[in-house]
């Protein structure tokens, strides 16, 4: 039985797909804190210009440069599989695929952007990228893609990770980058933190909000993103458009979508390609999957909110826990996010995007399943989709449907072992929906007019 | 420019190749400690008789099992990469091209061996499957194919690497394998070397003596060994069988291939399937890389000696250091071995396959410029092959001769990150030529009558 579907190097995408020419209604601006929408000339402190136009675009495709192919081409187009051993276990008539974005030196989807965005930043004269990494998937990303265009790289690295999973760390230094433990006494950000909680663990919040900081006081610095913003999720859509053509192949079309949603990049990425073939009219259901403790697109509000915790980003329009939310420590880092993609959040508001909580423990079990079954481990981000996909396989088994799902495994756990050991050790535990938390964070929303449009 | 160079699942190979039917001389048999060879029999304690049957085979080509095949898929036939970035940092006219083993779920080469001599097992009414492991690569890698076919499998892990790489041990947990710290007090061989060195930190001799005794003294538990046997490197031959697909594709042909060789497994299964053109007359140089704190190929001597540290298995001859020595507390676990593969010692001693040593901290090196170019990062025992494959393209570079040069990339890196992190911090260090300890060693080796054929 065929197990891979593989397309060759001359099939990886040439152009990025931009979901935005497909939406029913016009994405919602960023805005500043007046109300009023931030232009290209406001983010041009942090970004370089063609990030700032793909950010804005509407263009249905957009070419991918060639040296940014000759990048990718190191691990794309990436392996789809047909999962026949969980299939078995789970005794189910539904087919599942999965796309398997492990295979990336980094280990996971994110350097499918970060190559891009490093690749732009050269070319714009740049020197130097700061950014903010959680577990470090998206540091260890910026770290490898930097060291591709000869560009340093500076990663603040949320402090509990920094000190609790050095071996990303490693990673990233021995892809040459520099990486300080955020909050960091090299920022007004990271003191003010400091001056109030001395003891802080930090958040991803926190340490966007140095890296911004950084990059906004130096001419040569840009700021990287590794999720949330347009221009990130266009440069992942290389896993969907991949997908779709080795969907085809296999003869086959997914009723379902599965991806982990955490700042959206891993479920647009995969998703979006599929959505044009929704707003054509063609069935499938995509299925934004969240941890029930950080509950974005299943319990927050849709409203704008910053991006970061101090409130140096503009405000985008999605669904937010509030950006004072500080998620329980759960795992999965690189879903510990108070926000969402504005792009993401606005096609679930529409009704055209699906949204799933599911909870730590399940996901771990289904993350053992899974490796026993199909042999890879999967980082703790990417559980996410597959025990969701395991719910959807079980109702097949009751119901005898034999759908099609496909689910993004957005990464391997090779850097998660810990986590893994904690589970079988039984220290894991789930977390109770922290409404109170949620709760005081929304109180806290920024006030701003929406825009006439 | 094309960087990949894939096959097809259906391009996936159907027979081994094994490379005693090519040999010159027949291979030189095991013996007992009387001096006589060691028949079917006596390796029925440990083994299942088909393993026994290729252990013993001079047919040229054995089938892979469906089966074995089927699980095979789930990572094969890995790809052949060109190492374009890695050239231009050089500056060399040679070409050079690797094979990326590491693609596996367990990150090596090693599943190859494994989930053949799992099927075996399972296929021989087995229950349970004990071994030893180093740094990890070879135990975690039978829990990957233990579990496949539903063996239990117990692991006998060198305590000092129990200890330092936790995570490789979770990898065996997450695959359901049991791992116990080596020496233990589960077996003779365990206490005894407890009696003698309480604060032993274990060895891999010492493992494998554990393991061994176990499965002797078990009717439902046999033994499996991650190299140095014949089957062992029989089974490793899709490497090479692949590779040279591969190299056609590429319209490329190897003037020399470089493999890390610690019992010679991945030496073995890289280079064989080229032998078989060497013996048909064609040039191509084989050269196998070991570290020179560990230089059995390159300073042991070849003899018959035991495969373990204890004096339980039989006999072979091989280029050996002495099994009563310790070598160096070196970062590359899998190359810390105090023999060699009967077979690829007997084609060395007949001069059909180079040896060559190199020191630690030059194949860290090796190991960084291959991370900051071809992005990879590479495990410590992989290094070696990159130092010697790195020295080569240099030579190349000053002579301007367009060499073409092929390695196995035997594994990724991603549980040695605490070796990156020694190297980085200037802790790590070159080792004199252990000479002494050595010749202490040899001076212990066996006694034994050569047999008459």
């Amino acid at each position: 039985m065929k197990t891979k579907i593989l397309l060759k190097e001359a099939d990886m995408p040439t152009h990025w797909y931009n979901v935005m020419a497909d939406m029913p209604n016009p994405p919602t601006p960023p805005l500043d804190p007046n109300g009023n929408p931030v232009g290209p000339e406001a983010l041009a402190a942090i970004f370089p210009e063609e990030l700032i136009k793909q950010e804005m675009s509407t263009e249905r495709w957009i070419k991918i440069p060639e040296e940014i192919r000759d990048v990718l081409r190191l691990w794309r187009p990436s392996p789809l599989y047909r999962a026949h051993r969980l299939e078995q276990a789970l005794n189910t008539p539904a087919k599942i695929y999965y796309k398997n974005e492990a295979v990336s030196p980094a280990g996971s989807h994110k350097p499918n952007t970060a190559v891009a965005q490093a690749y732009y930043n050269k070319q714009a004269g740049i020197k130097r990228l700061t950014t903010e990494t959680g577990a470090g998937q998206w540091g260890s990303s910026l770290a490898l893609a930097g060291q591709m265009f000869g560009l340093e790289v500076e990663v603040y690295m949320v402090k509990i990770s920094y000190e609790q999973k050095p071996y990303r760390r490693s990673m990233m230094h021995t892809w040459g980058a520099s990486v300080y433990p955020s909050p960091s006494t090299r920022t007004n950000a990271g003191r003010q933190i400091l001056e109030q909680h001395p003891d802080s663990e930090g958040s991803l919040g926190i340490a966007i909000s140095e890296a911004v900081e950084l990059a906004a006081s130096r001419d040569d610095t840009n700021y990287a993103l590794g999720s949330v913003l347009n221009h990130v999720l266009l440069h992942q859509t290389v896993i969907g458009e991949e997908a779709k053509k080795q969907m085809e192949m296999a003869g086959d079309y997914p009723d379902m979508i599965f991806a982990p949603c955490g700042g959206g990049s891993n479920f647009g990425g995969i998703a979006f390609p599929f959505f044009a073939d929704k707003a054509a009219g063609r069935e499938v259901q995509l299925v934004a999957v969240e941890p029930t403790s950080c509950p974005s697109l299943t319990k927050g509000l849709y409203a704008y909110d910053f991006g970061d915790a101090i409130g140096l980003t503009p405000l985008l329009k999605m669904y937010t826990l509030g950006h004072n939310f500080v998620p329980p420590g759960i795992h999965a880092g690189g879903l510990r996010y108070h926000g969402d993609s504005a792009l993401v959040s606005q096609l679930h508001y529409e009704g055209l995007v699906d949204a799933l909580a599911v909870p730590q423990l399940e996901t771990f079990e289904a993350g053992v399943l899974f490796a026993r079954t199909e042999a890879i481990i999967p980082a703790p981000e990417a559980t996410h989709a597959i025990a969701a996909v395991i719910r959807e396989a079980k109702r097949c088994a009751e119901s005898g449907e034999p759908k099609t799902l496909l689910f993004n495994l957005s990464g391997h756990g090779h850097f998660d072992m810990s986590s893994y050991d904690r589970f079988f050790a039984g220290e894991l535990r789930d977390y109770d929906y922290p409404e109170e938390a949620i709760k005081a964070s929304l109180a806290d929303l920024p006030q701003v007019k929406f825009p006439q449009n």
